[in-house]
């Protein structure tokens, strides 16, 4: 393993609370044998929108005051930081540095990023989005480039 | 509120991870529309099982011994320490400030504890205790009285 | 040890993050050697001062509001809370559950201390009490009885 | 600031527990004005003794066993690793991700990495490395190229 490798992997993992990381991981393996992608995805989901409900962002006026107050919330919990981008088709929200893949495991992280979507999913509702717009998650997850060795983040898009 | 009420609510809510804590009540709230309690603790006591699966104890030729195995896992993740009482006719394990009501609500408080019974349950079984010895949890939880104000902890027997 | 006062050690152990608690032990101990409570206590007030400047409260037109914006403060640390009491002579600030005693050790709490009268000291001052009114700790330390247990805390007088 | 220094910047700000980042930085702050270069190391390099000192090794047969021993130590803390290499002429010791540039921040990793020289040469000195071998830092602190962003390490080196 390249120093490169060593250090993202040990950051990633240490990002996790090693209160809750064990127990995560076997909520996980649990829940793998029990449900398939798409209710896992379901289900994560609907716990997103609840998370969500429960921190509205406040009035936001502009994309930079809406990515500010999304902002606030994740800083507060060491959940990686989010940026807006406005491709002229539609928004596109990318997620960095989620403690969820190293958090519930690599092979959950199809399902465990939904958590993510019905997180915005949410928000974006509440901001007026209306039912028209729907937010759909980019996959496979894109990934950036660090040194040689590929760090996905979550990608989603608003559109109608 | 007294400063003994609020000091120990101060306390028992900072021991959860930030990081988690919102989530893990997202999660919580979610589980208590789908499953009922019965259904809650069976789902829980299995994560626990696995949980444990993944931290055997190693040879534990005494109680004390596995007192202190047991605490070398609670105290690395905070989440307090267990101590075994051998009465008579049965063994006690006594858990005190387990993040777990914190984590998922006083409410959950009833399910989520079976987190611990099926850790318990697991490595009774692989230290040998057999399909003979079953492990319960004492219901309602018992409380210590901290100036006033009731703290509950969760004690699990061993018995035939 | 009874089951109050080891609940007690050991959420204020815990509190105390661990990837500093034995470096800043280390270091109080050095400091004991190098310096008298006198010179340390000037030492980590200085400390307080500049941690203070570096976090402004914001305007504060009531005593309600600058405890809310202190607590905002301590709160997203960790730091435990303080309370501002108006006595008819002077005003209390009650700092409850800071990490300190834990941290430095409990020798070094009659310094360690310090640290909050300096950076209260400085609010103060920025907020325009000016240089008539001075802050001084009430030693020694105050207590809360605890089911037997005292905890002590700290308590700042603002006074002319 | 591309997304690689954007992640790598994250992840080192966020490992420093942020009870202590802002009191650490302050502290730094106040160091400075006070002490010169040569000054803070030597103090820094007496708090790793006392620090190593509280922490021995126990018995260590080869450079492996040391390597795990010493990792045992950091991996519980959060503050990165250890690589032990053996050199014909000496052994270095390499230290990654290190929480100590982030936690006192960047002008004071000149001193601040004085601490791991003391702990390291605590630790030597006690396995029986004795007072002819001298432990001495690399300076300035060697890098990783981690996607064309210079992240630094440090290293010291055991020799006659």
């Amino acid at each position: 393993m390249s120093h490169t490798e060593a250090m993202l992997a040990y950051y990633g993992d240490r990002q996790v609370s090693a209160q809750w990381r064990d127990m995560l991981r076997a909520m996980a393996d649990e829940f793998d044998t029990q449900l398939d992608v798409h209710e896992l995805r379901a289900l994560m989901s609907r716990i997103g929108e609840r998370f969500a409900q429960g921190k509205p962002l406040g009035a936001c006026a502009t994309l930079d005051d809406l990515e500010l107050a999304l902002n606030r919330v994740w800083t507060a919990l060491d959940w990686g930081w989010a940026e807006l981008v406005d491709l002229s088709e539609h928004l596109a929200v990318r997620h960095f540095c989620a403690p969820l893949d190293h958090a519930f495991g690599a092979k959950a992280a199809v399902w465990a990023s939904a958590f993510l979507e019905g997180a915005y999913q949410r928000w974006f509702f509440d901001l007026g989005a209306g039912e028209r717009l729907a937010l759909r998650q980019v996959e496979p997850s894109p990934v950036i480039d660090v040194g040689g060795v590929a760090q996905p983040y979550y990608e989603f898009r608003l559109a109608r």
